[in-house]
């Protein structure tokens, strides 16, 4: 019933080894069917040398199996509570990138340095504090999800404008309006992440980008009179 | 009518990805034609996996579309600044490469610290500061070509003799006689951002290069007694 | 007679390049056979791009060729050790990975930082100190197996759990019920590695990762019940 | 004449790309023929993508073009006097791989840190200080060659048993008996230069290995009882 969205959910999971974003089963992607209130994602622990679409799962909004025969990904209850609670997102991806991991282990933001972070989002890179143990222990992978949504609240985030976050301790997520936007976003969270760390090895203390020229570059591209792409 | 140039201008472009240079569409390279006052450059946004030939846009140094049906890339104003104003280029290439674009976000020049930065270019690699918040919210890519020249004006730079630059916060540009020569500084001049990298964080405040040592590299390329290359 | 031993070796030795783990002859992996008390190993000095499953040699737990024409590795005899002790062992991998051999390099632990670490074990990766200079004079490769078990033994780790281990200013071993499983551990290893680098260069004295996320991750994928793969 | 002098010294050049040791033609290879007293070296600034065996120079030790049509590489005065005073090496390699050209440009030796770096060479990897500005104005790749051989004088290294170094401010050379050893030589000079970094940065400070280890790690590898190779 869900081909369709199988394979779109299929061939999203199969560009992160190709964009170099994950080691063996080290991420997954999963893309909603709004109307069903399903999504399509990635089973836990199979590699994707072997991954077939078929083998997508789809679940539905209170993490109940619809369709397939494989356990989904351990991660799907996060991907569930983003999904519910944030309409306007399409797909998400996480990944346990090389870089974006190494600052999640610092449980520090990404800072805005240049106008690569800028041509994508206009604040630093939000990581999201370790939760309590008491959370921990219950059910970790639904609370995942809600200590990203808290994060955005008290900082006033729109998911719509920031569309990457790092928990702390752990690894990024990104969403998007389609899942190729989340992949897309994964391979920029990375670079952004990478070239952060050699700026701030380099010269500790680097003063972050400018208000004039965050604005400028992100209206060039998101703005009412934007110029970029076709 | 302008088929050669396009030729050339997607022959360079799709160098770009084959050198590790740029992620998605964060880069483009241009030719100019100096008899017809025209150049050929990269359209906006467009992925270099399906980019074809026929997609270059041509655009006059006012920045109006000559031919083409594609908007062209949001950094063609720069292009066109600098152009119009250095007679001796060819052809232009911007990118975003890890190392080099590190370093723009930390605003500070590439210092020469070895035989393979002397062997290009005789000075440190210009970092242009952040122009003004009020130039910023003007024609901000036109002001971009400004700054860079004004910067070698300041520094009694010769874009013949040092055809790289980063401009501060966002990223690098280089140039040639030819785009070959232009794309070929590009990842001469990533090397170099990544060696002064590794140098400059396991030796802090590594010394600059001794003159003599600048003088010999540059003059056997480049001098009248040249002995480097065929 | 051990056609199927060496196959199985030989497999998983050509793993090692394919994953980036080896330059050269710079590794080694070998698969124990507990019937009959041989374990299958890389031949020294042998590269990968010639080596042949005809090539492995079988070699006993007191280090006798039983079958094979060529010199067994260097390190045959830390491995003899290693499966004559731990009797869950199944295959053992031997690299100079770029990452986990410069920790070894600082005679460090890998500090566990993140969930990427704890979903494979639950302390830092033990580096074991280098051993007396008696020892070293004497017989060199089976002291190293000794000095592995020796470091276990005092920090009371269960190399069932536990399946990494640096030794100090040499190189990572890596371990598991089955060759393919060490293989994996391997590249883990290296991960973890590249990750702690960089967020302890970026953040000097980050802290370790909490207990309850720790125990948490280790859970979900080891945990009697368990909800990580298939 | 020297078709097989020739065919060695190209397919030896030939490696240097594949093994990332090369960016365009940042690089050479030569190999040396002691009964006629000459050595074929790769042309300059001719990229590795077209060079073909006939392109390939042949040159006495007096700098004196013996066949070929092509300016041999500005670095063969450095080689022909490397060949001429020390009769034991065959081939030479000249690379600046990125992390060996690093070290160079902090003028450092490279520490021995670990077993990687034992199984080569005993002794830190030596870093020969700049010329005089004197030498440098005059014959400089002549005195690059006396330099070199005037530091291992003065530390009493062998070229024999330390088969590298490290040129101050420029970058490496190796060589070997044959030029695959001297290709071989520099790829295992990379890595251990990119360990080093990598140990240095995360513990500035971190101690040379012992030397019980660097003794135990030479013997078995080049000692009269090694145990190490086929």
């Amino acid at each position: 019933m869900y081909q369709d969205l199988k394979q779109a959910c299929y061939e999203a999971n199969m560009q992160l080894p190709k964009l170099g974003l994950v080691l063996f089963t080290f991420g997954n992607a999963s893309v909603v069917d709004r109307q069903n209130r399903v999504f399509a994602i990635k089973p836990s622990g199979v590699p994707y040398e072997t991954l077939r679409p078929e083998d997508i799962v789809i679940v539905d909004f209170a993490n109940h199996i619809v369709e397939g025969t494989k356990r989904p990904s351990s991660d799907t209850k996060t991907h569930a509570v983003l999904y519910s609670h944030w309409e306007e997102i399409g797909g998400i991806v996480h990944t346990h990138s090389t870089y974006a991991t190494a600052w999640a282990q610092t449980q520090l933001d990404i800072p805005i340095l240049g106008t690569t972070h800028a041509d994508h989002l206009t604040v630093d890179v939000p990581c999201v504090p370790p939760m309590s143990d008491q959370l921990i222990q219950g059910d970790y992978e639904h609370q995942t999800g809600w200590q990203i949504i808290n994060e955005f609240q008290q900082r006033a985030l729109s998911p719509a404008e920031v569309e990457m976050v790092l928990v702390g301790n752990h690894a990024p997520f990104t969403w998007g309006k389609t899942v190729d936007k989340a992949v897309y976003n994964s391979a920029v969270l990375e670079e952004i992440a990478r070239m952060a760390y050699l700026s701030c090895t380099l010269r500790p203390g680097v003063p972050r980008l400018k208000d004039a020229l965050i604005r400028k570059h992100y209206e060039r591209k998101h703005g009412a009179n934007s110029y970029y792409g076709q």
